[in-house]
């Protein structure tokens, strides 16, 4: 077998950038259920008409086949359900879907509202660049009701991704501001101004970083149907952004400019400023409004989040969402939701490739047990059983080679002790265990009863690059 | 959207049972790190020459197509390699194959032997059955050396797991037995008596379990040429297990009385004495010496090993595996392996379905702060930010309901505690911050800085059932 080469978007870290990302999603796992969100795993397949449902990923989804499908073919009465049609299955390129049929499925069993947490891979078929994935993992919280959802969710939930991406601050992830807008402010204004084609504009407007105003009003007017002074004033809606009660003043003073009355306008803009003030008490600094957010507005109908790392906004979001009022409905039921997405892969991907985070070693061992001879091995897993039973993650030595290799062993892969086993000596003596640090050189007698690292040596770390 | 039903194959847990799915996972993952195992994860797809190198399982493997592959006829050159054959992917079907991948591909940046951990799922287009999945969750540990790997870790690995289920056992997870064999034991005692179609013998053993000793020596005689004598011989070595000296001692003698003297016999052994003294010391009564297994004796070219529920034989085995000489070559390097894999879904369906264990509650929170009025919600937000910032998981109750109501909630979720913010009470008076639990009735006042549950209601724990 030749040496194989990395598959173009399908990343894969080394250890010590694993043990980066599973750092991220420990303390993302943990921020989550410190909020009561329940962990849940969906199956990576779905039947391909449900994926499809959602027409514009539908280029992007992986279809499966069985390798011998056709070599089978009494299969279809084994447990797969209908005709050949139903049996075609995707892999999922989100984590809504699954959930959404999650829900659906098992409704007679959840308590509503129900909060969950989804961590797990997607895969999408699209051209692999820079933060953009064929496999990724996201990260994935949502509350959804029976019938109905109080609004106070959509404050509570970018609150805590604020908290849960606030709690990597400490391993050198870069702050993050998290942009929020609420879709019937868009939809109130613009149909108070007389533009009745929302979605239109909402597409038009969702361009604005990539072509900029002067081209977004062109299109309005000829895309919307908008006169140029409607246009304008759409533009000034987008340009409104801030994180203090002055957002709503300044909306309201445009209408006004405008003649724009709307109570769905009035009702969005209450629900904003609930928003921006909870989060300035809970999370200063991090939520702002920004009304030019138009993110996947096809199918959100109140507040919409999306999330840059500062200093990386070209990397675009990491952490989007927003509320539906139908996540999943079985026509006897509707289920409202609200959620967000992190895009673990994109933020962990820039971590190791920008250099701004690191693993203080590649292995979980705090020390390397050294074996005198194969003969003396046990008196060498003894010690390390010892240990291990207090909790401390240890390895015996692959070989009884001179001890200044088996240094050398624990020196390449991080391992900050090596512990020599008491023992007869070269002279006959009797030698009783011994404890090397090996970055400063001390070496110390040492019980394997009773001896352990610090707490900052224990298990690896993930620290900022520069410390 | 109709009700969904389930797609045979693929296991889905409601959150009570992911709890216990996600307990099981973290102790293996605890366990294996203690042992100086390092996490790391692989794509799930590999291309599909590579998964057909294994000719057995290549009728179970899923092959991805993307669905508007034909609509991007440039995509060839964006990123990945060489002509239409080299772009077929499919689903790994194990981690030992992409493993092996990971190794050759990161040769240069890891250090051996390399002890590595790798919890995933994995899929297989099999006819579903109990305990067989399509879909499901192996956790892995493989060391793996360059040129070459100490038989020391053949006794280590199935330690290692044998300590890892063992933490499973204060959950209700059965005692498991670990059953050993050795190939060189096998194949030094076959070529001794004169058979040298050594896999056609151990194809043949492997069926003792399904068809009995008779018909196996029947088919011994039919299709390897033995002699009615030699295939009693095979049987008789089959029929030996122990997990003490005598097993060695056993095969001794058999092998004598037959005139059987192998190097490679004799090697096997000592291999097989050692792992089973060690194991005496180390995990009693768990492994035993069973000289039928034959495991995927293939590729396998010493230990190979099996493990059992005990109780639930009939699931057949829950964690398999062996030493091969070549798990990875790339021409100028071979990369000698051992590892075991745990088949989780398996383990963990099982667990769930004969109803073994439980989780204490269905969600993380430990308590809900009531809400008095929606004005007053911001007092039960800081509550839960107080109790939170000491690690007690909390939720927030999702309306102002009647006090009833509220508690009615937590019991619902098996949500210990409910907390009664402090405020005016209805009279005027102003009351004291309660919290209840709601099991016992009893209701303290509390306070939000310094209360906290018992360590015992802190997380969900996963018990046994009758607990």
């Amino acid at each position: 077998m030749a040496r194989p080469t990395p598959l173009s978007g399908f990343p894969e870290w080394l250890p010590a950038g694993r043990v980066v990302e599973q750092h991220v999603l420990d303390t993302l796992r943990r921020t989550f259920e410190l909020h009561g969100f329940a962990g849940i795993e969906t199956r990576a397949v779905e039947p391909l008409d449900q994926l499809l449902r959602k027409g514009e990923t539908s280029k992007e989804v992986y279809v499966l086949r069985r390798l011998q499908e056709e070599a089978d073919s009494s299969e279809g009465a084994a447990g797969d359900r209908g005709g050949k049609g139903d049996k075609q299955l995707g892999l999922h390129f989100d984590l809504t879907v699954p959930f959404a049929r999650y829900v659906l499925e098992n409704a007679g069993h959840l308590a509503f509202p129900f909060k969950r947490h989804q961590i797990q891979k997607v895969w999408r078929g699209e051209r692999p660049q820079d933060g953009r994935f064929r496999e990724f993992v996201q990260a994935d919280i949502d509350v959804v009701g029976a019938g109905e959802l109080p609004y106070h969710f959509e404050v509570e939930l970018p609150l805590v991704m604020a908290e849960a991406l606030g709690e990597l601050r400490s391993i050198g992830v870069p702050e993050v501001r998290i942009l929020v807008n609420n879709r019937k402010v868009a939809e109130g204004f613009y149909r108070g101004l007389g533009l009745d084609d929302v979605e239109g504009v909402l597409r038009s407007i969702d361009k604005l970083d990539k072509i900029g105003p002067d081209k977004v009003g062109a299109l309005l007017v000829a895309e919307t149907g908008a006169t140029p002074e409607q246009a304008a004033a759409c533009l000034a809606l987008a340009a409104i952004s801030g994180s203090d009660a002055s957002v709503a003043e300044r909306v309201r003073a445009l209408a006004a400019e405008h003649g724009v009355t709307s109570e769905l306008l009035e009702e969005g803009l209450r629900e904003l400023s609930a928003l921006i003030d909870a989060a300035a008490v809970r999370a200063p600094g991090v939520v702002v409004a920004d009304l030019k957010i138009a993110r996947g507005l096809d199918y959100y109908t109140g507040s919409v989040y999306e999330t840059v790392l500062v200093g990386h906004e070209q990397l675009g979001s990491i952490c989007s969402g927003g509320r539906y009022d139908t996540l999943a409905s079985d026509g006897a039921n509707t289920y409202p939701g609200v959620g967000l997405s992190i895009g673990v892969s994109r933020l962990v991907s820039r971590l190791l490739s920008a250099g701004l985070v690191r693993s203080t070693r590649s292995v979980p061992s705090a020390v390397v047990v050294a074996v005198t001879s194969e003969e003396t091995r046990p008196a060498s897993d003894a010690v390390a059983v010892a240990l291990r039973s207090r909790g401390i993650p240890v390895e015996v030595a692959p070989s009884a080679a001179k001890f200044g290799k088996q240094i050398k062993f624990a020196d390449r892969r991080g391992i900050p002790f090596v512990w020599f086993p008491a023992g007869i000596g070269a002279d006959g003596e009797v030698v009783a265990h011994q404890v090397k640090d090996i970055r400063s050189g001390e070496q110390v007698a040492a019980d394997p009863a009773t001896w352990a690292p610090s707490a900052e040596d224990l298990w690896p770390r993930v620290v900022p690059a520069g410390e």
